[in-house]
């Protein structure tokens, strides 16, 4: 392609924006009205770093939305499907959250910092509205702001090695979305053991943006033994994976059953949170389409970064959100969101592509790739 | 700079996608999760069209809030902390939207477009969860849904010849956001006297994604005779006119009579909008910044679409949003957000600028331009 993307102050820098520079960035995108480094210039290359060594990426887009307040844990009760059971601080998790129709809006992950203070890690969309939205109309004891707060991911099987040989042993014994609040270097973190992709990862939630070209610096020099390098989220090994993006595999209504999040709906809990009557009939009606992968036997380019529509014998099917060359598969491959009635038939759907009609078999996620990986 | 746009199914293209690479489109910003053309490659060439030619635009990206069904008229008047008085369809409003807490939220127009259906034409963010949110808390029955509209703006003084040309004289007589829905050769649109420039214009609100490509070729040729090219909301005109940019000139505790829109928040009205309580106080105890414009004597680049501090004897003063060359005063002027005691004090202000510190000096907005313009 090639366009140049605007700056400006709508759009927002990043606190590592000077350093993902100096470290050669070549393409952003805007998440939360925030500009997100997307390339340093060989996606392929930094895929192989990811699936077999260590990367680390700017992630501040993943903005934090606070609740502090009395009314904090019932806030987060309230803005997700998923029973919370007990609340420990320290302990993270994946929280989808939809609207009163049961739509999703938004697949975050929650912090519980403290008793009364909770993070939302969020996706790409404004969900600090509709958290002031739910928490002023229903009248709740809380306050809800986007604090200081920008994650440094650090991703890969190697991560452990330079996190831990950062800030500790300890951090090898962190549980899946465990956190822990620490100061190192006078500077304050939350190190947690998350991030978006299926490799062992971590993220590194720095709590005072003036701190960030020290953090990185830290970062890198930890993790030069290790031919540490800046990376982004990467395209490819998500498809891999089947890891869901936000806004790009969903459509305006997407539910979390259709997107495989069945399992993070609970409609039996006592707590009566935003979408449970939508839910609970969607649930009881059954999901009419899900997100799935797909095997294409076509030539494309590596890494096709458009939306393109399905259908099958002339019907409308749904949409392939993205698709690549898998190195782990060596095949093409893509993810989509489709009509559970028509990827159950028989014969493969077709895709419409700027590169003309293209086979589209429905296949499992995760992607059967060789190598290790972090189931969640 | 020089940094690429990532493309993907997370960021949608606009109907008109096609057209504005068939003409030359040079790049992009990313607004209401869609790719918005920001230049054809010239912006001081697509400012003096604008001045005083006339330019079309795609600006797919003012995104249509739908508000269907018997209480739409009630969820309309609950969202704006202005009086509506009587709703007339076929006539639009400027309408700023404030949480409970009176922050701005966006700063959108309001169609009537039928009695019991209005379209909110939304700046960046995500308004579509805020208006579903405010519904179903309040149970209303109304329906918020995205329709398939897209706008095409269509600003500059000759404009008038180019609409008034394709859809007739009656054109001539649309007051400044009034509108009519039309039928043109099998293209449904609505034609509204509108768009984000102090130029005489209008937007074409296509009603049918799929009938982009004809719009567009239509416009274009029925501005030849004018010298009609594409252009985009233009960054040099915008600071001129003193055009509120939500996101840029705003930051998350922003009121709207800080930004000068006191004069659209009615505390006396009956209606119990969103934000009544916390703007009446706001307006009893006075704003204490304001937005306004900034004479700046340095020599700084055409356009710097930055961010840049402001402060005043060392103390923290506000904030600078856009600054640019003004072809109008052939000076350097910005834009931005300051504390009006320190406003109102001695001296200049100074900018924290990567080309040093910059004085900048409190000047009125609209910045005061030899030529035409329409003011609102």
């Amino acid at each position: 392609m090639g366009y140049e993307i605007s700056f400006g102050a709508r759009v927002r820098k990043s606190v590592f924006f000077d350093k993902t520079v100096e470290n050669g960035v070549a393409a952003f995108s805007v998440y939360n009205h925030m500009l997100m480094p997307t390339s340093y210039g060989d996606p392929v290359a930094e895929y192989w770093r990811l699936v077999s060594g260590v990367s680390m990426w700017d992630v501040a887009v993943e903005r934090q939305i606070q609740l502090q307040g009395p009314d904090a844990e019932h806030l987060a009760r309230l803005l997700t499907p998923r029973n919370l059971g007990e609340i420990v601080p320290g302990q993270g998790r994946y929280v989808p959250m939809c609207d009163h129709d049961g739509r999703l809006i938004n697949d975050p992950v929650l912090l519980p910092v403290e008793k009364d203070r909770y993070w939302i890690s969020i996706a790409d969309s404004d969900m600090i509205y509709w958290a002031r939205a739910i928490a002023a109309e229903r009248g709740l004891a809380v306050t809800v702001s986007e604090p200081d707060v920008s994650p440094l991911a650090v991703q890969g099987p190697k991560a452990i090695e330079v996190v831990a040989g950062l800030f500790g042993a300890w951090v090898r014994d962190l549980g899946y979305f465990a956190f822990r609040e620490i100061e190192h270097e006078g500077i304050p973190l939350v190190v947690a053991r998350s991030g978006w992709s299926k490799q062992r990862g971590y993220e590194l939630y720095l709590m005072d943006g003036s701190k960030a070209g020290q953090l990185w610096d830290i970062v890198k020099d930890a993790g030069e033994a290790y031919e540490i390098k800046p990376g982004c989220p990467n395209y490819i090994e998500r498809i891999e994976s089947g890891l869901i993006s936000y806004g790009a595999d969903t459509d305006d209504d997407t539910n979390p059953f259709e997107m495989g999040l069945g399992k993070f709906v609970d409609c039996e809990q006592e707590v009566d949170f935003v979408g449970k009557e939508a839910l609970t009939k969607i649930r009881d009606e059954g999901a009419k389409r899900r997100f799935t992968g797909f095997f294409i036997d076509a030539e494309l380019p590596v890494m096709a970064q458009e939306k393109w529509m399905l259908s099958h014998g002339g019907d409308t099917a749904g949409f392939i959100s993205a698709t690549c060359y898998s190195p782990g598969l060596e095949r093409f491959i893509g993810i989509g969101l489709v009509s559970n009635k028509i990827a159950d038939g028989e014969g493969a759907l077709v895709a419409a592509t700027p590169y003309g009609e293209v086979p589209a078999t429905p296949a499992s996620l995760p992607f059967p790739v060789p190598w290790q990986r972090f189931r969640h």
